[in-house]
C-alpha cells in the first residue's frame, strides 16, 4: 500500500486506492510540492469525498500524503490570486466575494466530517497551515515520531479560516495549548501531540503507521456499517449539542437503526467467538 | 465496606449500605453474572437515585461493582426481547415503541446526572459497554490498575445509545481517542484511561481504592451541602451551554444560595483552622 | 521586569508596565497581603483592561502576581460586607442585590476575555479561589515547579460564582479531574497542572517563566495584530458555538480582515525568511 | 357530551371521559370552586396525561371546564403552605425547596406537551391565571364568546413561574400585547383572544363550542395516528430549534415513520375519495 | 408577464423569465397537472435557485404556478417509488435511504431561503402540501381572493418532512391556528391567510397581484443589492438565534458591507429626491 | 405631563421627569429637529437607561417624542462622520473600527431591554428609521391613528444594524410583512401596525395615547416590583430560549424571590379587594 503511481484520474492532486475490502485510501499527492494544497485540491477533496460518501464499498478511509512530508499547507503562489487579489469593486464587493470563497473551502473539510464513513489520518513528517485544518476534520489521528504540526496563519497575517480554530479546541483538551499554537505559530512535535490527545497513537516510521492505520481501518470495517457509521454521526452530532439534545436525537435514530440484521449476525458472531470480520453485511 | 450479604431489599440488582454519615454507597450486585445489568437494573438504578435525591441523610455517593468485576455490560440474555423483538405492527410502530425503550434505558444514568449529590465511582476488573455509559455519567472516576475499559456497542451491530457517544468526549479530552474506542471496541487499560483523564486516580488494588474513595466521599460529606450541591448543579449546567449562559444562571442560583448560614460557618471553622467535618450543617 | 516600584496610579492594587514594545504586563501588586482580591482589585482589573482593549500600542498582555505567590484569592476581610451582609428588606430583596454585586464581580474576569489581546498569564506559588477563576479566563497559562491550584470555594460554603465552574470544564481535558477539584477543594499541583492541560508550560522559577513569557509575548506582539486578534476572538467564538455556527462566523469575519495589507507583508517577510518582528503593521 | 357526574376515581379533581372512540374528554372538575387548581389538581394533571400517553386507545384530548367558568386559577387557600410557608432553615434551604415545588408544579402542564397525543382546549368563563399556563400547553385553543383571559400573577405579587411567560410569547403573535397582559394582568377578551391569535376559533357559546371540539377531536382522531403524533411532536421540537435543527430532526424521525403501512392505506382512502375515518389503522 | 410558453430549457417543470431588469421569475409550469410537484421539479428549483444565487444581473425573484392553480402539491403518482417502495435490505437500510431522500427533497426548499435575492411568491387558487412547504421559505407572500392553502399530508398518513412544520410555526403568529392546520389538513382561505399573517397582501384577481409583484419586485431591485441582500440573510440568521446572537453576527457582517460606495449613492438620491431606480449599482 | 421646557441637564435630546410616583418619562427632545437621533442621543440613551435601572424610586418608564412626530430617524448630517468616513489604515482596520462603532450604537437600544423596568412606548406621528429599532426594544407600543413606521435603512443602502432586523420578527407575527418592510422601506400606518400586533392600542391623539400610557404605567407601577420585574427579565430571557431552558431560569429565579413580603401584600390587599396602588412595597 503506497503511491507507486501518481494521481488518480480525474484527480491531479490526490491518489484513491483500495487496499483492502471495504477501506478507501485517499492519498494528498504532489510529493514534488510537499502536497501543498493548490486549486485542484481544495475541489478534488470535495468530490472525491462525495463519492465516498456515496459507495457502498467503502466502509472506513485512510487519508496520508505522498512522498517526504504529510503537506506544507496552502500552495501560496497557486492560490494568491483568490486571497490577495479578490474581485470586487469597493470593499463591501470584495468581502462578498471573499465570504464565498471561504465558504468554499470551509467545505473541502466540513465534506470529511459528513462523510458517514470512519476517516482515519496518517501524518508523518510535516502538517502545517492547511493540513492542521484537514486532521482535524478527520475521526482518528496517528502520527511518525518525526511528525510536527504547525497552526502556520498568523505567520501570512491572517487568523486560520477553514477549521482549525472551530475544530481543534474540540479535538484536544488543553485549551492553553490550543491557544498558544495559534497565536504563536509555533511547531508542536510527536510527543506533545500524543500527550495532548491530538493524536492517539504515535510510531517509529512511517510503514508502521500504515500497517496499524490498515489494520485499525480493517477492524472498523469489518464491524457492522449500520452500526459504525451511525457511531460516527452520532459523536459530531453530540459535539456540537447539549447531552439532552444529543440523547434526544440517539434515541430518534436506533429506534430504525436497531432494525438491522447486523444486531442478530454480530451478536451471534460475538457469541460464538468468531471475528466479525467473516460475517457479511448487508450493503449501506 | 464491602457486598458482605446480597441486594437489598427492595432491589435485587443492587446493595445499599451507608458506610459513614453522609454517604450512601450503591453496589452492582449480581456477582455471579458479573454484574451484568439485567431488566431490573435498568429500573432499580432510576428508584435508587429518585430516593438518594430527596435524602437529606445523602450527601454523596459511592458507586461500584461487586465480585471480580466492575460489570460486564448489558445482560443480553435478559433484555434480548425488548431490543431483538421489538413489538409494533409495521416498522414506523416498532421504532415507535423501541424508541420508548430507549429514553427508558437512557434515563437510568441521566438520573445519575440529575441528582444533585456528588457521585464517584470506583472500578475494577471490566468495564464493558453500558458500564461506560454509567461510569461516563458519574462525577469522578477512580480505577484500580486492572481495570479495562470497552465501548463494546459496535461488537453487537449497533451504536451506543443510552450516553456514552454523548457524555465520554466531554469527559476526556482526546477525540481521536472517543472515536477509536467508540468505533473499534478495543480495551483501553488503566494507564490510558488515567493518561486521557477518563479517570482521575489509579489504585493497586480494589480495597486501596476503596478506601480512598470513601475518604473522598467523607471530604465532599463533611463541607456545606448547599455549596457542594450547587457546584454539581452548576457544573452539568456549564457543560451544556456557553460561559456567558452558565455565568448568568450561576448568578441567578448563587442569589440566594448565598443566604446560607453555612457561608458563616464555613468561613469561621476556615479561619479557625478547624476542620470542616466538625461543623454542623442543616439538612438539605 | 519585576516588581520594583508599588502599584501603578490610578491603581492601588495592580501595577501596570511596558517590559516591550506592545506588551503590557499587568502585576498583582498587595504582595503583604498575597495579593488577595480586595474591593479595590475587582473594579480596578475592569478599568485596565478595557484601557488595555483601546490602547492600539498594546497587542498582548501578560499577567503576574507581584512578592511570593500569585494569589490567595479573595481579601474575605475586605469583602465581607458584600457578601455576608447583603442589603435588603426581605429574602427576595437580598437576591436581587446579590444576583447585582455577583454580576458584576463576573465581570472582573470576562473583561480579560473580551478582550482582543491575547493574555498570557504566568502562576508561581498558591493560586487559590479566585485565582483560578482569573486565570481560566485568560489565553495561555504558565506556571513555576512551586505553583498549587485550589478551588477553594466549597471551603467557605459557596459555589464558585465568578467563572471556575464555567471555564474549568473548557479549559482542561478531564472532567473527573475538574468535578473533584471544585468538589474537594484540594490543592493541585504544577506537575498534574501539566499533565491535566491547565498550563501549557512548567518552570523551574519564576524568573525562567517571566523570560519565556515575555519572550512568548514577544512573538505573539511581532505579528499581524489583525491576524492575532482576530484569532482570539474567533477562538472565544468556537467555544461557545458549534463547528458549523464558528465557521459562518469565522467566514463573515474574515471577509473583511483579509482585505488586511498585513496578509501581503507578512507573507512576503515569511518568503524572505525575514522575522516577523521587524514587519511594521498599521496600528489596530 | 358534559360533566353529568362528578370527578372520575381516582381523580378527585378531574372527570375523564371517552365522548367518542378514540377521543379522551379531560373535564377540569371542580365546579363549585369555579374549578380553582387546588393540590389534588397539580398531580392528578400529570397521572392522568401520563396514562392518556401510554394508551393506544386514545388519539386526541379534549380539555374543558366543568360549571360556570373554566378555571379560576390557583386555590391560594389550599396552595397557601406551599408557596406562603415554605420549609428550610435559611434563606438558602427554603430556596432550595421552592425549586423543587416550582418543577414540580412545571410538570403538571409540561406533561400536556410532551403527551404525543393533540389536545384540543375548549375555554368558557373565566380563564385565570395558572389557567393560561394551561391552555398555552395545549395545541389548539377554542372559546366561547363571553370567555376572558387574564394572567393574574402580578397582582398576587409573583412572576408567573410554571409556563405562561415561556409559552405565551410562542403561542401569540404581539410581543406588545404578551408584555400588556402579564405586566398589568388586565383582561382579555374573546375577540382580542381571536384577533391576536390566542384561539384559533370563537364560538356563541358552550354547547357550540364542545360540539366543534368535538368534531375536530374526531377529524384528528380518524388520521393516521404515526402522521398525526409525528405531526406534533415535531413541531414543539421546531418551536424550541432554528430550521436547520428541526429539518434534521424531521428527517432522522420520518426515516422510520414513513415505513407506516399508514401511508397506503391513507393514500388509497384519499384517491378512492373515501373518509379517512374509516380506513383502519393499527394501534399506536 | 406571463407563461406564454412552456418550460424554460433545460427545465421541464419550470419555466424561467425576466420581466424587467434584475427580476427573475420563476413559473412552476405543469399547467395540465396542477403544477404538481414530479421529479423533475425537486431537482430543477435546486438548479434554478443555485444558478440564481450566482447571477448578478438578478437581484429579485418572484415565484408563481402557471395555469389555473399554483400548485396541487406532491405528484403522488410520480414519486411513489421514492416513497412507497423505498430500498434497503432491512428496516434499518431502508431508514438510511429515506432519510437521503428527505433530506434532498428538503434541499428544494432550502435553496430558497439560502439564496440571497428576496423571493417575493404570488399564490392564486390552489396551494396544497408541498405548495405550503415551498411558500414558507420564500420571503413575502401574496396571495388572490381565490387561494386557498392546505397542509395535507395528514391526509396522507405522513408528518409533512420537507419544511411547513418547522417553518409555518415561525412565519404565523397563531400556533393554535399552525397546529389546526397540521393537525387536521382543514383548508385555510385567503382571508384568513391574510388575517393570520401568512400574506401580506391579498388581490382581486391574478393579474392584479402580479402586477403588484413585479412592481413590489421593482422597489427592491432598485435598492442597492448590498443593502437588500444583507437584508435578508440577516433576516433569516436573527430567526434561528438569540437577540444578542443575531445582534453580534449583524455588526460582523456590516463592518465591511457598510464600506460600500451604495450608501453614499443612496443617501445621495435619498437627499436629492431622486428614485433609486435612477441610481447605478455596481454588480454584486 | 408634557415637553414644556427643553432637554434635561445633563441630557442635551433627552427631556426627562417623573409625571408621576415611580414612573420616569423620558422624551426624545430635539423636536426642531424631528428628534432625529444625533451623536449626544445615541450616549444619552444609555446613560439615562443605566440612572434609570439604578433608580429604585423608578418603577416603570415612559417613552415619547416632543414636537410633531416620535422621531425622523438617524441624523444622517451628525453621524456622517462615524459612518461615511470611518477611519483605518486598510479595509481590515476601517472594519474593525466600524464594528466597534455599530456594537456602540447597538447599545444605545439594548440598554432598554437590560433595564429591568418595563418601557411602554407611545408614538405620534413619523417613526422612521431607527425610531423603529428604538420601539422594537421596548416593552409595550402604542400609537396614535396618524403614526407611521418605517423600516428606512434600505434606501441608504445599508441593511439595518442596530436591532430592527434581529426584534422586529420576534415582536410581530407576520413573517412575511415583516420582510416587505424591511425590502422595500415602506410606510406602515397605525391599522396595519395593530392588525399586526406591532402595537397593541391606537389612539386619535397624542393626548388621549399619552393618558392611556401614564394609566397603564401606574398600574404597573402599583403593582410589586419583584413581580413586575422578574416578570419582564423572564419574558426577555423566554424570547431567546427553548420552553424548557426558559421554565429552568424561571425556578431558579423564583426560587428566590418567591420569599419576598410582596407576596403577602399582594395576595391581602386583593382579598380585601383593595387597590394594589395602595400597598407600600419596599425599594427594589
Amino acid at each position: 500500500m503506497s503511491s507507486s503511481g501518481g494521481p488518480t484520474s480525474p484527480y491531479t492532486a490526490l491518489a484513491i486506492s483500495r487496499p483492502a475490502q471495504f477501506i478507501t485510501h485517499v492519498e494528498l499527492h504532489r510529493p514534488d510540492k510537499l502536497n501543498a494544497m493548490n486549486k485542484a485540491f481544495w475541489s478534488e477533496m470535495v468530490e472525491c469525498f462525495d463519492e465516498i460518501s456515496g459507495d457502498p464499498d467503502c466502509r472506513v478511509v485512510v487519508v496520508s500524503g505522498a512522498g517526504r512530508v504529510f503537506t506544507a499547507g496552502l500552495d501560496l503562489m497557486d492560490m494568491a490570486g483568490d486571497i490577495l487579489q479578490p474581485e470586487g469593486d469597493d470593499a463591501a464587493r470584495v468581502s462578498w466575494n471573499l465570504r464565498k470563497t471561504i465558504t468554499k473551502y470551509q467545505e473541502t473539510f466540513s465534506v470529511i466530517e459528513r462523510c458517514p464513513k470512519p476517516v482515519v489520518v496518517a501524518v508523518h513528517g510535516a502538517c502545517i497551515g492547511g493540513g492542521v485544518d484537514l486532521i482535524t476534520a478527520c475521526d482518528i489521528r496517528l502520527c511518525t515520531q518525526d511528525a510536527w504540526f504547525q497552526v502556520k496563519e498568523v505567520d501570512i497575517g491572517l487568523a486560520a479560516d477553514v477549521g482549525t480554530l472551530q475544530r481543534l479546541p474540540k479535538v484536544i483538551g488543553s485549551r492553553s495549548l490550543v491557544n498558544e499554537l495559534a497565536l504563536t505559530a509555533r511547531k508542536m512535535y510527536a510527543d506533545e501531540a500524543k500527550s495532548s490527545g491530538l493524536v492517539s497513537r504515535v510510531f517509529a516510521d512511517k510503514e508502521a503507521m500504515m500497517a496499524v492505520a490498515l489494520e485499525m481501518a480493517g477492524e472498523i470495517a469489518g464491524r457492522s456499517p449500520v452500526a459504525v457509521q451511525g457511531t460516527k454521526v452520532n459523536l459530531i452530532y453530540s459535539r456540537d449539542h447539549s447531552v439532552a439534545e444529543g440523547l434526544n436525537y440517539m434515541a430518534t435514530w436506533n429506534m430504525s437503526m436497531l432494525q438491522t440484521q447486523d444486531v442478530m449476525k454480530s451478536a451471534q458472531a460475538t457469541m460464538e467467538k468468531k471475528s466479525l470480520k467473516v460475517v457479511e453485511f448487508s450493503k449501506l
